[in-house]
């Protein structure tokens, strides 16, 4: 078993069973939940991993807004009371706020303790539990703290998904479009075959879409290069996210990076010679999941400012991912405050 | 030049330079000093690096009181606001308070940026700024958060001894006894030859500490064997020094170590055969060097419930580094509450 594979379904269970079998010398083992998952994941996990005895439950409160150091001390100050140790392991059931954190708590914790995710939406599944990237907010910059550490392993298990609610569904589902968009054509066809989806195909999707992530985090762990492909739409989606942040026009990531991806479409028209009318096609497939968020445009400048707080930003240029075409993706692209604000007219023309 | 190379003195500070002619791309660069740093270590520093004339100086308050989470959000919250990112450099400048926790503040800052550690306190350039572990303290458990990251390099320069006091040079010689009796007689031979020993020697002897350190750590950085040897001294010492924290006995890093090398070696005497005539030599010479703490018998189940934990233990059992011999030491040893109870009052006899 390599670091960081991701096992899926029944088969999924089988190997964390397996390892847990082949690894009994953990000096304990810590399961994360938050509330949530405590109550509609945690029984079904159980169940499936019946060998899972012997634990320790850690819970948290749920949702964005605890997604930082607070709550992190909290987990180490319960982790030490506990007796948690390096040879300890820490199991982290819930969505991509649970698994970033989760990670990072077990990345620090007397300077390392293994992890594995359960990853239990959509959004964490095809996304934030695979690829080793652990974090948390600092103030309202998301992600700003954090570590690169791969889980022992992620377990995906659609099963999760029948809990949640449309919302977080569409939300996990902007990540699966950025993966056709960047990386996969036919995975971009199948996903704006609208009238074809249906949930029985959501199994081969997802796998499809961790498949492309896997592929190019593998090339790149540190984010050196090609991983930065995977930022399509975030420049943006980041900034209208942090922007929306705590007020009543609150957007889920996925439901931002929608919003990003259609920005950066019409950026990378200005750009790589990415054709307009595959922009135009980009923001008529995805307006069809996502209603237009109605971004006015004198709040186009506290976005523009929050852009330059982006992580991948070096020396003050800001930067970002644009495609070339559908299926394939450029990073390192730069654009001018004017350019930017133009994006986010073409979004809400 | 390879990740986490020690350089020395003059040498040190042309490699330096160079390394930052070479890498003018750094979008920003970055001083961590403490208060006492900043006043008296600060000028000497710019002095010698010449070319560093475009930085920002961050400044935080001394000792290991600070060493926590708090003072870590502020240097995030710095940063951010100075407008740090991935590519910028982070230069810690202090003793190993600052080290230890300028390397954690770097390695999480965006998922990493690069430091360099110039170490101004004798245990700093000894121990605490080669070999990557960074960390902080989490309430009175010392290093309790952190992670394994090497520095781009590490430039030690006898010359910030002047300003320190006495004390503070003695902590640092307890880590150099240390080298010795794990893995060098010769060394060992030389710092117990106390009529011969003065300044113009400890440039030599302290390039020898790092030497042993270097060795070490370079075949086992994530302390999965071989590294544990450097904990000779550290369960017993970090009990005592947690213990007497905050109170007026309170005992810098090194003082508690020496008291923790009295009465792990004869711990050894129990486990490994060590010779008790060693043990008595090495007691001797330490407390030459160390003057005997008062440890009360009241206080020694304290002290022992403090050793459970440390961050070596797994499953519960208390975990020592003893010499087999001067020179030479096994690790992942176990001791009885009794056994330790022993070896303080062997310390005190």
């Amino acid at each position: 078993m390599e670091k960081g594979n991701v096992y899926f379904s029944d088969n999924g269970y089988q190997e964390l069973t397996d390892y847990l079998k082949n690894n009994q010398n953990f000096s304990k083992i810590f399961v994360l939940v938050d509330s949530n998952t405590s109550e509609h994941c945690l029984p079904p996990f159980l169940q499936k991993v019946g060998i899972l005895k012997d634990y320790e439950l850690i819970e948290i409160e749920p949702g964005e807004d605890n997604k930082n150091i607070h709550t992190v001390v909290g987990i180490w100050d319960t982790l030490t009371e506990l007796g948690a140790d390096r040879k300890s392991l820490l199991i982290n059931l819930g969505g991509g706020v649970l698994t970033d954190m989760g990670g990072f708590v077990a990345s620090t914790f007397k300077r390392g303790m293994k992890f594995i995710n359960v990853p239990t939406s959509l959004l964490s599944m095809v996304d934030a539990s695979t690829g080793g990237k652990t974090g948390i907010d600092l103030g309202n910059l998301k992600n700003q703290i954090g570590v690169f550490s791969l889980p022992e392993m992620v377990i995906v298990s659609s099963e999760f998904l029948s809990t949640l609610e449309a919302r977080q569904m569409r939300s996990g589902l902007a990540e699966m479009i950025k993966h056709g968009l960047i990386a996969d054509k036919y995975h971009w066809d199948r996903l704006n075959d609208l009238d074809n989806l249906d949930l029985s195909s959501l199994d081969s999707l997802i796998k499809q879409s961790v498949t492309v992530k896997i592929k190019v985090v593998t090339e790149d762990p540190t984010e050196q290069g090609l991983r930065k492909i995977l930022n399509f739409g975030h420049t943006i989606g980041h900034a209208v996210e942090t922007f929306y942040m705590d007020t009543d026009k609150m957007l889920f990531h996925g439901e931002a990076i929608a919003i990003g991806m259609i920005a950066e479409a019409y950026l990378s028209t200005l750009k790589t010679g990415f054709e307009m009318e595959d922009a135009d096609k980009v923001k008529k497939v995805i307006l069809e999941y996502f209603p237009k968020t109605e971004i006015p445009k004198e709040d186009f400048k506290a976005i523009l400012d929050l852009t330059k707080h982006d992580k991948k930003n070096v020396s003050g240029v800001i930067s970002f991912s644009l495609l070339e075409d559908i299926g394939s993706c450029a990073y390192d692209c730069y654009a001018l405050p004017d350019e930017i604000e133009d994006a986010l007219a073409y979004y809400m023309e």
